[in-house]
């Protein structure tokens, strides 16, 4: 049995975004337990439910609360309440789409970090013309330090391994305005100095014309960065879509056509579709925790299961904790 | 008369691409004189033209090399006896689509910085659904201070206004990872505080998702981050248009559906075309200097040459210089 926790109140559309994707999961994985945590009302008629434990609280994390408000004042919301049950060992992993902010802190505060492992991280898995890389942080950390950066490529990694199967060393890139040695801001350019140490695959400086070209399989930059990078894809994802619909109409006479360029930017989405990969992780901290996208529906949440599950599967944890360790004897 | 510079020995394809662009200039624009710096082998044939000043030398930066030791060992090279042409009152504007970081570096040492700018910067005008927005600095300077992103919310205000013809006070907002006060790094914190003290039309934090939809008219952040975004948004937009085209070849049966989809794209990618812009203004310093697009073909030196001609025009350093010594008054 796999056994993993959902927030049943985390996301914009919240709780039945959540409550359907708890039902595709169970559908979809028989050796699932889910753990949920969320209002009675929500929950009510889960009580019965076969491989379900329901867990009541009342209180909810707003999405724009104060991550460090909600952690002193709401301290048995659903965010905090299902992370204490992988603390206490019942739940193998925690799932939630709500405030990242107050997951990432009730995580490092409930759970703890892994020894050694100074910022714990988002990972998150984008597409490449090729395959996908990694983009580590995704949002975690606002104001890094170097050894930050070097433990993000390590964790980095071993996450990449796991998700895309492979077992060649994973080439990691980091992010900069140049490839040449030496350019990059302060931050970069000591976190380049660790790399070299190291003796990961790190292939240098990766500038961000190149990272959606696959050329490195971990894309390592600070929170801020990693974070404003994300949103800027998917925005302007979205743009272009937009502009080269407008102009296929323009041309296009005939129905079909509008159809079939349809039918590819549907393809093309589908790839770039976050909800195909259901969350991203918080790496670095004593449990698995998959942070779900604000927007999941109920598809992104099932598959933020199967990822919780897939980690427990791998032992995802315990990797992390020996690479750290490993890593620690080296910088 | 505008009296331009053009460094001859500047970009990847130099000097054909600038000595093409030189010759469609001078053919679109009969009040502009131009004074080509390079080596004799390139300019010879130019001696006798007509609007035409040639300025020999032998020495050139190349692409990759650093800032800092070209200018101190080739004090003669193009970019440097090029804005030596506009220190000295000869020119009025220099225009390079060479090593940037060269270009910026010479900008600030041989022409000085405007009185009380700490930071130049590089503005960069960028395709939005509705319109286009500047986001600055685009790459100037890789770490930097409150005052710093302060002042070149106020340089990108006056270049927006210029470039787009806007009377109205344009929007600027600071890139940050979410749109409520209080989020973002230590440094677009503090940043946030001063724009609140000033009198700019200043709209808070916009977030990397929300750029290209046009919800702003100047967008601020460091020239690290700001580089990474124009250099990702390159990528991506490169990316997304080989993604859509192989899926629309993989459904498309027709060849006349190939062809229209093709001429959409085409459209698209006219519109995101930094070539249409020519280049990017370097602000702050005491003159007017254009930096092209490493990759610039005849037509980006051309409209390089007339954004130079737009400043001369509009008295882009003028205007700069007092909206900085006005802004000094507040803060």
């Amino acid at each position: 049995m796999y056994k993993v926790v959902l927030d049943v109140m985390g996301g914009d559309f919240a709780p039945s975004s959540t409550l359907e994707g708890a039902k595709e999961a169970l559908k979809t994985f028989p050796e699932l337990y889910l753990y949920l945590v969320g209002k009675k009302s929500v929950l009510k008629s889960w009580e019965n439910e076969e491989r379900v434990k329901v867990y009541y609280t009342e209180e909810v994390v707003e999405m724009d609360e104060l991550p460090g408000e909600a952690l002193r004042k709401k301290k048995s919301a659903s965010i905090f309440k299902g992370l204490e049950l992988v603390k206490n060992g019942e739940a193998q992993a925690f799932v939630s789409a709500g405030n990242s902010g107050a997951i990432v802190a009730g995580s490092i505060f409930i759970l703890g970090r892994l020894k050694g492992v100074r910022r714990p991280a988002i990972a998150t898995l984008l597409p490449t013309l090729k395959d996908h890389f990694v983009l580590i942080d995704a949002g975690a950390n606002v104001d890094c330090k170097p050894i930050d950066l070097f433990q993000f490529g390590i964790m980095g990694s071993i996450f990449f391994q796991i998700i895309c199967k492979k077992n060649d060393p994973p080439k990691i890139g980091l992010l900069s305005i140049g490839e040449e040695i030496g350019k990059g801001n302060t931050l970069v350019k000591k976190a380049h100095e660790l790399f070299l140490k190291s003796n990961l695959n790190y292939i240098g400086n990766i500038e961000g014309r190149e990272i959606y070209f696959g050329n490195a399989d971990v894309v390592v930059c600070d929170g801020f960065i990693g974070n404003v990078c994300l949103k800027l894809s998917e925005g302007l994802a979205e743009a272009i879509i937009q502009m080269v619909k407008k102009e296929v109409k323009k041309s296009f006479i005939s129905l079909l056509g509008i159809a079939l360029a349809e039918k590819a930017l549907k393809n093309f989405k589908k790839k770039a579709d976050w909800r195909e990969y259901g969350g991203a992780p918080l790496l670095g901290v004593k449990g698995n925790v998959i942070i779900g996208h604000g927007r999941s529906d109920a598809l992104a949440i099932k598959n933020a299961i199967k990822q919780a599950i897939n980690f427990i599967k791998t032992d995802l944890v315990e990797k992390l904790a020996s690479a750290i360790k490993e890593s620690s004897k080296r910088v």
